[in-house]
């Protein structure tokens, strides 16, 4: 054993005591006959003394010690004349009587600090120094302690964790797989799974009622900031359940994880909250309700007044900027570049201050007057002193703009506290979605989610009326879990295969191996699936998934530390009979 | 909610208790006026009745349901005239009032029982199935259980469970990788990992000095019976610790593991082996220590008296095989037979039976006298009744055939005790093997075992003689798990390399990031994985991993139930710039 104690262990109690520690050189200082080093390992930091009057020897040779540098050390326990307060070993320190060099360390390309000088490529390149930093360590404890408590829970409440297969086949529905050829099945390749839908339903099939997995999940796309092509899921499927069940179960396991992890507790019930209202309220489906500023709709108050932006819009909807009134034009104009970015798409800004006098200063005066505008903030509960930000266009454009203007207004208002979780279940999503493009219905979220009993029959009539058994979690406005009631009939999901467009051949080749199991007695059933990657980052206060995640790829998929993906040898494209095309020219 | 109690749990305390439960119809027995079915589910099994006097159209609707049903109950719980104490809830039985059929099942094409008449062919294609039998859901809550008690052990103990990446680098080293092509780099590959080994030292590098993971793994091997291309381990890692410290910690799990999974308890440490005493004791570097029987090499004791088997043999050796010496003709022709096998390889077999007369009779009587036979008697500490059985030739086949010998005659002994679990260390393996077709010699574990440091002057002058720091966890003869302690010196590990034949700018462009990381102040560590699925087989008491994987895959890597792996759509290929070429004709 290297050491007796860790750098994170020793405290007053422990003075007078011979001990050894070993770590790395955080950083070292001589000051006269002494020399302080701070030693660091995975638990805190201690430090060293090392007395130039007592042993000159030792203290030459510590004074050499460069950062980062690996020692191991022994000494004595004394107390501290300038205690620290901040770090739990702060009231002690170690005289030094011996010390040897484990390793040497060259100058790190950037400073091991919480506030590090080192650019994102720089520490994605040298990664295992990146994860010396205490705040990644304190993020991947976090996402361990994470891990564990959801095991331990979802244990405690008899489910099994049942590992599925990594290496599957590919279906063309959803995104693009992970291909893996086949050396012993030339030609044919496996798939790594997006998730492990089909498995998790036979797993309900072959009686295992409740099942769940922290699992890699795979997904080739075209990456956006704060995706990863392997990601982590926990992944869950209840048998025997109706949505209730599974909203209910999954509620107290997030209940449990804000109480234990972070000490927030929520006693009431989740709010659930339809997909339209989500929608008509909010502008999207995943909405942050740590604070209201809802969206209202003003077209039937805003119309034939002869104000042509309003007249020709399908939608006009507004917000209500709580004690904005006072915004200077300065304000109100980088709002409106704001909702003219082409990523937000607004064509322009319309705005009526509720002065606290009780009048109103709007863009529009021409159009409306005082009376009309006390209509707008009677229909949005606005006080004097408050602001009313007006978008006009197509519905769908304009929610959705609505929604980041209320967005970027929360965060200026300081109305997005990390601290504070406010979790809610979308629930009634519809069923299909119609894409235009290849003009079909694609499935909201998979083919396997069950319309809703009722509305069954609307799958000839009209499909894209039809609701589904679909629900989200979602914390913060952030996306943390999806799920649904399957289908376990295997006529239904016939029919859903073909409303989605598939020959019968088609999906009996991609499928028939569920469609098959549903033959010998499914039993009814439903899942969820959370993204654990956001709900560690959701938890650590960090807005993207990269820092919880030890060796992340960047945004083009690639691994920069160890240089992958990369040329493979002749030798195994032969063993596989794969020949790679040139790109043309 | 479909029900108000599983089919496990009802008991006499429940009696009058108005339920529902919901499950599989196991079975179902029609006599005179009453309807008896077996309702189950993951819990257990419970008696439900349907009585014709009472309602007979009810009871008419339950005789038409058949094997595998899912159905909905509701009724009372009565308690049972003939009590079957041998089910939990054998004692009750449930008046059932009312039934709905949540799904029908046609015949199912085994028997959903322990013992089954499905063959494994038809078992893994109808896996669902073959999982509904309460067999397999003993492997798989055996399996649930093993893993949270491994994580909650190793994280008392401050290990942190860390996901490293599944996408990673191939390298020619070792066993053959599975790749991935990458559509966003194309002509180049991800590889899937054999072991996460470079990640959990880089961990080390990073800091993080206790890690700890199950995860799945990936060799694309020409499958032996029981072999997964994908399979499961328990990898960890370690920094500043020496060999024993990790010997310790993990007989401390193994220990754990037994105690509160298997109620085995071992008090005394494991045995520890040196690689060349197992060799020489039990002709395997796996040796199964449930029972003694133990190789000794006789060559001495042999040559020079004329047997030309044992005059041109490189090795004589024997075992004692207790109580055998009545062994028939036709029992020694047997053994004779067994150890001519071509996996075994022997050319014949010599018997000495020591009679309970204290006369003794051998295959060489002609070549050897009582005296002569008495000596090898005494050399192997035979009592009168015993069997001697000899084996000479070249050393290292004539010892692995001593050793199948050995297992065999286990067997037969009733030596081989299930229940028994006999743990032990090999310790002190060669750091290289010499490969006689390639002229060059191989890592006998992996490239970063370290070598003993009194050793490390042997790697330029005689480099087969170098012992390594590696060690394997042996249990009933089976290679539970295996490990070293790592080089953790950059110059170090170029040795290794140019020991093992790589071009230094071969060692850079494979391993680079890790001889950089080395740069930077890397620590001693070590570490050890284990083979989770041989590890829940071995506690399950099974001589297949098959049973304890969900979904396993056959002989030929494949999956016969969904089919895979399968050809993909030519438009993928396309993406991915692959094709596939035509075998020759």
């Amino acid at each position: 054993m290297y050491r007796t104690h860790t750098c994170g262990q020793l405290k007053i109690e422990d003075v007078d005591k011979m001990v050894s520690l070993a770590g790395w050189v955080q950083r070292s200082r001589d000051l006269g006959g002494m020399t302080f080093i701070d030693l660091r390992d995975r638990y805190g930091i201690t430090q060293l003394v090392f007395n130039m009057e007592t042993d000159s020897a030792l203290c030459e040779k510590a004074r050499k010690l460069g950062r980062e540098f690996v020692i191991r050390i022994s000494g004595k326990v004394a107390e501290r004349s300038n205690k620290n307060l901040k770090i739990p070993t702060g009231e002690i320190e170690i005289i030094c009587n011996k010390f040897d060099i484990l390793n040497a360390s060259e100058v790190p390309p950037f400073t091991i600090e919480d506030e590090t000088d080192g650019g994102d490529e720089l520490r994605m390149k040298y990664r295992y120094l990146d994860l010396r930093r205490s705040v990644m360590k304190k993020n991947l404890e976090l996402r361990h302690r994470m891990a564990q408590e959801v095991r331990n829970y979802l244990s405690k409440q008899n489910f099994l964790e049942i590992e599925t297969p990594v290496l599957i086949k590919s279906t063309p529905e959803g995104a693009r797989d992970f291909v893996v050829p086949s050396r012993m099945n030339p030609g044919q390749f496996y798939a790594l799974p997006q998730s492990p839908q089909t498995f998790k339903q036979l797993l309900m099939v072959a009686g295992y009622d409740r099942y769940f997995q922290i699992v890699k999940c795979f997904r080739d796309e075209d990456l956006r900031a704060d995706r990863q092509p392997e990601f982590t899921q926990i992944d869950c499927e209840m048998a025997f359940v109706e949505q209730d069940d599974i909203l209910d179960t999954f509620e107290g396991l997030t209940k449990n994880m804000l109480s234990n992890i972070k000490g927030v507790e929520i006693t009431e019930a989740f709010p659930r909250m339809s997909y339209s209202e989500a929608l008509e309220n909010y502008g999207n489906d995943k909405p942050d309700i740590r604070f209201e500023m809802t969206l209202h709709e003003i077209s039937g108050l805003v119309k034939g007044k002869g104000f042509e932006v309003f007249d020709s819009a399908e939608y006009v909807g507004a917000i209500c900027a709580e004690s904005c009134s006072e915004y200077s034009r300065k304000q109100v104009d980088a709002l409106t570049d704001f909702v003219k970015k082409p990523q937000i798409g607004a064509k322009g800004l319309v705005y009526v201050k509720c002065n606290p006098d009780g009048s109103y200063k709007s863009s529009v005066d021409k159009f409306f007057d005082q009376d009309a505008l006390a209509g707008w903030a009677s229909e949005l509960g606005a006080k004097p002193g408050d602001l009313l930000l007006v978008l006009a266009g197509d519905k769908s454009r304009t929610l959705s703009a609505l929604s980041e203007l209320r967005l970027e207004m929360g965060r200026t208002l300081g109305l997005m506290d990390k601290t504070i979780f406010a979790p809610l279940w979308v629930v009634d999503f519809p069923l299909l979605e119609w894409d235009e493009d290849s003009r079909r219905f694609y499935a909201m979220h998979h083919p396997f989610t069950s319309p809703r009993p009722e509305d069954i029959e609307l799958l000839d009539s009209d499909p894209g009326k039809v609701r589904a058994n679909a629900y989200d979690l979602v914390i913060n406005g952030v996306e943390i879990g999806g799920g649904s009631i399957r289908i376990h009939d295997k006529a239904l999901q016939q029919k859903m295969f073909k409303t989605l467009g598939f020959a019968p051949e088609e999906a009996e080749a991609q499928f028939g191996f569920l469609m098959n199991a549903f033959r010998f007695g499914a039993p009814p059933h439903g899942g969820i699936a959370f993204g654990f990657d956001r709900l560690v980052s959701l938890f650590a206060g960090l807005d993207s998934i990269r820092d919880v995640i030890a060796f992340p790829k960047n945004n083009s998929g690639r691994d920069v530390m160890i240089d992958s993906p990369a040329k493979i040898e002749e030798e195994l494209l032969k063993e596989l009979r794969l020949r790679i095309e040139q790109a043309k020219a």
